[in-house]
């Protein structure tokens, strides 16, 4: 038996679980991240795709905090586009394909190059605790081959790797991920542990080649003609990009879904966990929207260097013969030749109520969990816990304080608020409907939001430092600058930030009003722009946000007693204490606690101790 | 249960199974190439090279022959040497290491692009038969999630993962490579069938990060100045190279194996099974050469977008604590970080004498086996069987008659000849030693040997045909304009051919005298000034071939019963019964048969039949 000590091991290498281990070196933690398989490091268990309609902010703002996955979205991505470009800018979503295998090669090569980080190829399969008097505390983990990493904190990322079981039709193979294993020992540890622990499923779709689809009849959808990078760092994107194209269901291919349904694990009884619902399979589709008789596929490639489709929009578990069958019926895809077969994935997963809002178990300190492991789906979902969950391992360790961002901060605070206080009983994906200060939650600003809190924190690098004040100097420069300049117009003289807020008048114009301008940035000026024109917005919001933030940031003790508070209703002092929300903002939003409820426990809350 | 209908299956996606199948599409049969794990095609399980001594030679026959492996290290190759440039031209052995991730992409994507060719995700579990009258004869295989692919013939490539088993000290665990699992449903398959199956091992050593080395102290090995390509479709290397370095044991890293042999499976018993003699682990290096007080380690990165770093000469299976503690007290590696331990992996083999020449079993007709699971090691020597088999499976299921290279026509007619004549009690590797035709067999000649075979076969297309007529041509009329010059010397004038096989005299100054021989290609050129410098030795092999050859090329009737020949020793009936040779040449080289065995078997065939 040997053992390695660390101060914060990570298992699993995915999205969640590298960026939890960057973030935790950067911070100067001696980190070990251990991983099943060196070469599956980063990998994207499904779509070839990063970013979209929420989760795009989420990525700027993993980056805003020092994180991977913008930059390494930006060196790989071969089809960008500025979702929601006609709305306003608090709905403009980037989005970007990514050459799967070299955005996997471009996450494990910055992992290796992390100092204070060492990235092993080995299997957990147990989690070490010790017995204190406060209950268990986590001490380390038992790897495969008899050894131990003896660590103060952990941070569990394994997906959805944990007894897990792969469908196709009524076939069942144990794994996570087509090719690979599953994981028990663990599951079995977080059992013993008292987690509870429930069962979620996912699916993936079909791959084709390239070289068997018809593309003459499919419509072609190309990206942006200005790729706009994900990461601060980037001003330019260099990759030759490439279109995808659109395929579409039809009536006899829906028919043939509903002849075969009985067959699907999801309605033959075989699988009963939930799915992700804004990810439905394509049979659900075909069910929940049957008035529908034609659904979009979009073909995505899955890199420059191989000839493997990824069919958006068609994810199954139906049977193999099933799925040659219906792409047989596709226009262009009748004599497409199946790569890799979908499938669905059942696997265990931990309702996140059971963490502090730091992504740290209640139960076992030391022990932190992040990612798919805590019931979300998504690839950014499972980035920005692990970067909060890796950073708070390392405070932790160093003797500081937690750090998470508020709601009015960061999607990312709302993310792991949400997952700590009400849980989810489907898979939970990030929406900007979940974010009631969405206006100021703009991919734009991830940095502004962001950037100086990371700093602070130790989670960024002097590069990124100066570029982000530099933007400040620049931001601050145009103001000073338009709001000396004077713009001649027929009702009189206005001032320049007056006249940029027509919806007519954008930077170019400015920029031939006040040539000094031309010396601003390109992401300063956007900033400007966007801060002028939205100002009414924005400032309507931060207002509301300073009024709740003085009511509701009440600290709640943790050894609260909410048995003391006789007054309460049965069902909320159970809640409450089960779930030991850390503020009153956090108690309010449980569901179920009323208006009411809070009112009394402020009450209780402001009373001098007796 | 969902049937599909191809003319040759291949199992397994690994450096035979690659070749295997696009040889049989490039012949035009329709062909299925299942593998576990797409991710995983053409991987190289162990050291990122391809080439050395003799195996360089296999890798210019595969090319020859229009195979894959050739252009898969040039494209990514990121050291070229060419080893015993000082030797005679039949030792020169081209050499080079390769950005693992990028060799196995380009091989996959080869793949994806060959006509008449579906790759797909598939785990095999059984191979099916129908029985014959003859008996037992393949129809095809089951695959994971209940469906058969029908074939006449299934090409059986699946290396080290039958009935896996990975070693490190005395930790074991199931599997053919770290990361992935094992195989056992074939092994069962073929026991049922009646195949005798042993058992081999290999090992790997531990990879490091390239970070934690401080290469200061450490000598650097450059690559050639002007790389040489593999493939005689390619002039130049276009890819950055890099240099490796040099690292060397010591005795205190000797006597720390010593101390620990007891811990190493193959010492303790636990492996018992023989392993690659000619690439020994550290712990049988120390053993066997006990004098020796110190051993080069070759640190060769695996790639330009990684940092793992391949210690090659350190290949172990000793538990991770000796591990860790070895690179401790390696000049250099003293902080190197293990990023994956070494292992050795023990897992089942077909002896393969049980096979004809073309790779095909003598029992189960439409069975073929290529690979590690004839019981050889390295990529080349899988690759070369990998094409035999498949390129005999689709002339089979054509009606064709097999074809295979002789022994003084290629490499791999000596590999296959050895393999099935011999067989091997330990994992079989190609040297020189092995061709005794080797001056014959040169790297440099390998397309003159086979490639106007390879295009009467169908296995190349026109661009290769082209430009080996073109080279043929190039060569023919270089010969002529030296053996039309006149060269004045000290005594007298002299033909430009006999002037050029003065050791002093090189292409240069040949072109410098004939100034027309500047239009001459440059591989050609280098046929040309091999083929007079080395005239002498040649042809006098050449005369030595044809003489055996008008002696052995007699056939053996595959219905002969040599319990016919009643003064023949018992033995010599034995050996020939059980491994029916299909020429007298095969016959004399099995081990204990004899010359006089040899005598009396031509009178028996010569005899007029009774
Ligand atoms: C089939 C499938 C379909 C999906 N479809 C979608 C989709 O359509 N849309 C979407 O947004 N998301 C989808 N997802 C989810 C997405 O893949 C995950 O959200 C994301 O990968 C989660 O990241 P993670 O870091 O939590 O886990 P993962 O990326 O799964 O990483 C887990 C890591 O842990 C490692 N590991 C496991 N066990 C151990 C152990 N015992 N010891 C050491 N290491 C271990 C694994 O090797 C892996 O590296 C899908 C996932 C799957 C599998
Ligand atoms: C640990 C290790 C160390 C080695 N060290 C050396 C060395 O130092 N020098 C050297 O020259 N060679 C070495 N080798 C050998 C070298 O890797 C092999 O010679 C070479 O890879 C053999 O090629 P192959 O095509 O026969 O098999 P592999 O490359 O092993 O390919 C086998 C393929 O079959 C697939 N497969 C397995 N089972 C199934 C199934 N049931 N259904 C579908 N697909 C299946 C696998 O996924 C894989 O793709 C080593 C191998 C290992 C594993």
């Amino acid at each position: 038996m040997i053992e390695y000590e660390y101060d914060v091991v990570v298992i699993g290498a995915g999205h969640a679980g590298t960026e939890a281990a960057a973030a935790a070196a950067r911070l100067g933690a001696k980190t070990a991240l251990l991983t099943t398989n060196l070469d599956t490091v980063g990998q994207m268990s499904c779509n070839p795709a990063i970013g979209g309609v929420a989760k795009g902010q989420i990525v700027r703002e993993v980056d805003a905090l020092g994180g991977l996955m913008g930059r390494a979205i930006d060196a790989t991505g071969i089809q960008f586009r500025l979702l929601n470009r006609r709305k306003g800018p608090a709905m403009h979503s980037p989005r970007a394909q990514a050459d799967k295998k070299a955005y996997q090669q471009f996450i494990k090569h910055e992992i290796e190059l992390q100092p204070d980080l060492d990235l092993r190829q080995e299997t957990v399969e147990d989690l070490l605790t010790e017995t204190t008097p406060d209950g268990e505390k986590l001490v380390g983990v038992q790897v495969r081959g008899d050894a131990v990493y003896r660590a103060p904190t952990v941070v569990l990322t394994t997906g959805t790797f944990l007894s897990a079981v792969m469908h196709t039709g009524d076939a069942k193979t144990a794994g996570g991920r087509a090719g690979e294993g599953t994981t028990t020992g663990i599951s079995g540890a977080l059992q013993r542990l008292g987690f509870a622990i429930d069962r979620f499923k996912t699916g993936t779709p079909a791959r084709l080649n390239r070289r068997t689809i018809d593309y003459r009849s499919l419509e072609e959808q190309p990206g942006d003609d200005q790729p706009q990078p994900f990461s601060f760092l980037n001003d330019t994107i260099d990759i030759q990009q490439v279109p995808c194209h659109i395929a579409m269901t039809n009536p006899a291919v829906h028919d043939l879904i509903r002849a075969n349904l009985h067959r699907a694990p999801m309605y033959s009884g075989q699988i009963n966990s939930r799915g992700p619902r804004y990810c439905p399979s394509i049979e659900d589709k075909v069910v929940r929207f049957a008035d529908k008789d034609s659904h979009q596929l979009f073909l995505e490639p899955e890199g420059h260097h191989t000839e493997e489709i990824y069919v958006n929009g068609i994810s199954t578990s139906l049977p193999r013969d099933v799925q040659d069958a219906m792409f047989r019926q596709i226009e262009g895809l009748q004599n497409a030749q199946i790569m890799r077969y979908g499938y669905a994935v059942e696997y265990d997963y931990c309702p996140p109520t059971q963490l502090w809002p730091h992504l740290e178990s209640k139960t076992v300190p030391g022990l932190f969990l992040a990612g798919q492991i805590n019931g979300t789906t998504g690839y950014e979902e499972a980035a920005g816990q692990g970067l909060i969950a890796g950073l708070n391992a390392a405070r932790i360790v160093a003797g500081k304080s937690t750090w998470v961002p508020t709601r009015d901060q960061a999607y990312i605070g709302v993310l792991v608020d949400d997952l700590v206080t009400s849980g989810t009983d489907e898979p939970y994906r990030m929406f900007t409907s979940r974010a009631e200060f969405r206006l100021l939650l703009r991919q734009d600003n991830a940095d502004r939001r962001l950037t100086a809190d990371a700093d602070q924190l130790g989670l960024i690098e002097a590069t990124r430092r100066d570029a982000f004040q530099q933007k400040l100097k620049d931001i601050a420069k145009a103001m000073e600058l338009l709001s000396a300049s004077k713009v001649s117009t027929a009702k009189g003289d206005v001032k320049g930030d007056v006249y940029l807020r027509r919806p007519e008048v954008d930077w170019e114009v400015m920029c031939s009003i006040v040539p000094e301008l031309g010396a601003i940035g390109a992401q300063a000026a956007q900033q400007v722009v966007f801060d002028i024109k939205y100002e009414g917005y924005v400032s309507r919001q931060r207002d509301e946000v300073a009024r709740q933030q003085r009511m509701l940031k009440k600290k709640i003790p943790q050894t609260f007693d909410y048995a003391t508070i006789t007054a309460m209703r049965g069902e909320a002092r159970e809640k409450l204490s089960s779930i030991r929300p850390v503020t009153l903002d956090q108690a309010q939003r449980i569901s179920g606690i009323t208006p009411a409820d809070i009112a009394l426990l402020l009450a209780y809350l402001e009373a001098p101790s007796k």
